[in-house]
């Protein structure tokens, strides 16, 4: 590594685009973009200016559904560090999470239908659900001494809509939990797609279980390179699908109407997979210091589990008068998510990210401490 | 310019992705991938390795549907360039130039519609109206003198897809050419979609008119810089929606389903549109006397209309038994495309790519030559 990561200042992190987010409120520090500070591995920085040196054109995997070199890449990962063993033919590729979910939806349910999603929810998902018609049902994240539980639902859904790790409370699901949802699924016969995007951002001693060990058949799994190696501006994400009705409706589509992944956003994945893990390490390493110096800072009587994976945080502000991040941007001058953005169980809390290094972290927790104070 | 674009050889060209479509068949120059064989313009290799340096992450113009800096970048172009003076508020993004044709004929017509378009033509456009169930109502491109010209129909159509400059013949459609179509979409009250990738490649004297200028209001405007700036794989294009009809469907669909813009696509067209007009004169004189070396060496019983703009000749071989471009690969170790992927009246052509450098088109035409002497 040329950059020492966990030291950057808020001077380094202000190159970053993601601080032109603050711009209009001067002097309140973001943490709130679901990105990390960190500049991304080397090697994703050298295959993307080899090809913007060599040859932007036509890829050679022009015509493959299934994106060769994405596919290859994803589904060795898959094995090597999850023992999971996609069929690399049966991945398509969709610019983010949020398109592959609403194609899926779009292709497999109708309006009215149930999504079984646990909430509090990545919020762009509520608003899917919203705005495709279809109708959510809650499984509350459910707080548990030092962590969340949750409970099946009885009801019936088109789709169990999983996040694992979850997002926002970090949660890693178990084997036995997991077990769970796939009996539920079964029973039921609902589709599961099971977004994994943070997977890789998970820390020991959890590790995470990919949905399509259990239950191959049924499950579309969704997973990007760019969370845990932070680059979302690529717009490159894998959907494996392992349901065959799934790949049947996919199939049947004009070819082109979804777009097609961009050879810059396949290079830096590629790269990322088979040559980021060093970077991932040490990425987590400062993660993992910064997910308990978040409990060492703040005070007691903010609420707050420890994140199993990703770099958010999810804090019980309840206590307050008022939305605790619009209380925090106000007297702390730091920007957090609102938790009613998250859907049920949201009120009274905020997100915050923690994907930074620890100079800026303490900073943020600083300042969150003394507004509190 | 650090490289001298003229003088690239097949070895330098070999660099290039593009010749790996060759693999598959040892010593044949392929001719027939619509990419050219120039490395990118410095701008756009500065834009996107400043990009991967600094920060991939979310952009700041993540929620606004017509992207920003791409959208101010096209209107700009559009204005400068052309006297044409699109709302950008009105664009939006696509993939490519075929996911765009795919969403607005799947939101804006229905199977058993009329589509009329130039014939030959792009062959994807004629697979998606195929794909689509969509009626291919012909406008037949009929050699004329040293050029093309064709008849508006009397059939209506629900859409005119235009292709201007037109694709595979080169030709550029003059201002009563396209006051005779806008009469026609007008009669007929059709939807024109103007597909204009190919405008900054056109020489002079003739002059690209935008469809927008004669209907504004019933106009949907595509283009991209990745014909003229040779960056088929970075996947960012432009729908300038002129139509106020297109633009409620658009709006009324799921956000995300048709998918996101790359930040690396949308920093590399950026660039090229405000900073590669240097390169893009330079590689312009190189193919302005490609397209006439074409007509020197080849022998005269070719049947070659120069073209008006594009890198792409179109060959009458009809005089040959057999394909052209199956006879061309065969006998002259050069693949071609072969005229009958363009549709009617593609019958005896072949498609010629002169998008390289004054060496290898040499070689090309003096084994096209020796072959059919």
């Amino acid at each position: 590594m040329t950059r020492n990561l966990d030291q950057l200042s808020l001077e380094d992190a202000s190159l970053r685009d993601g601080l032109k987010w603050s711009q209009t409120s001067p002097g309140v520090i973001p943490s709130w973009v679901a990105d990390m500070d960190f500049p991304v591995p080397q090697a994703v920085r050298e295959a993307v200016t080899r090809r913007a040196e060599t040859d932007l054109g036509y890829p050679s995997w022009l015509d493959e559904p299934s994106v060769g070199p994405l596919a290859e890449a994803f589904a060795e990962r898959m094995e090597t560090r999850y023992g999971f063993r996609p069929d690399p033919g049966h991945v398509r590729s969709y610019s983010d999470i949020n398109q592959a979910l609403q194609v899926l939806l779009h292709l497999t349910t109708r309006p009215g239908d149930t999504v079984a999603l646990h909430t509090p929810a990545y919020h762009p998902f509520l608003d899917t659900i919203a705005e495709m018609g279809r109708r959510l049902l809650s499984i509350p994240m459910l707080p548990d001494g030092d962590g969340w539980r949750f409970e099946v639902p009885d009801e019936p859904a088109a789709v169990l809509l999983l996040v694992n790790p979850h997002n926002p409370t970090g949660r890693v699901f178990t084997a036995e939990e997991l077990g769970a949802l796939a009996e539920y699924a079964e029973r039921h016969d609902a589709l599961v797609l099971s977004d994994e995007i943070h997977a890789d951002l998970t820390y020991g001693p959890q590790s995470h279980i990919p949905f399509g060990t259990l239950l191959p058949a049924r499950t579309v799994t969704l997973t990007s390179a760019t969370k845990a190696f932070n680059m979302g501006g690529i717009r490159c994400s894998v959907a494996h699908l392992g349901a065959p009705a799934v790949r049947d409706a996919v199939n049947r589509q004009p070819a082109h109407i979804y777009g097609a992944p961009n050879l810059l956003g396949v290079e830096a994945t590629v790269a990322a997979w088979r040559h980021g893990d060093a970077w991932l390490a040490e990425v987590l390493a400062i993660l993992d210091r910064n997910r308990r110096l978040i409990a060492e800072r703040l005070p007691s009587r903010v609420g707050y589990r420890i994140p199993q994976a990703t770099y958010l945080g999810w804090l019980d502000l309840g206590f307050l008068d008022e939305d605790p991040a619009a209380y925090l941007e106000r007297e702390a001058r730091v920007r957090l998510n609102p938790g009613p953005l998250f859907g049920p169980g949201g009120e009274g809390y905020a997100r915050i990210n923690f994907g930074t290094s620890e100079p800026i972290l303490e900073e943020i927790l600083t300042r969150i401490s003394t507004a509190l104070s």
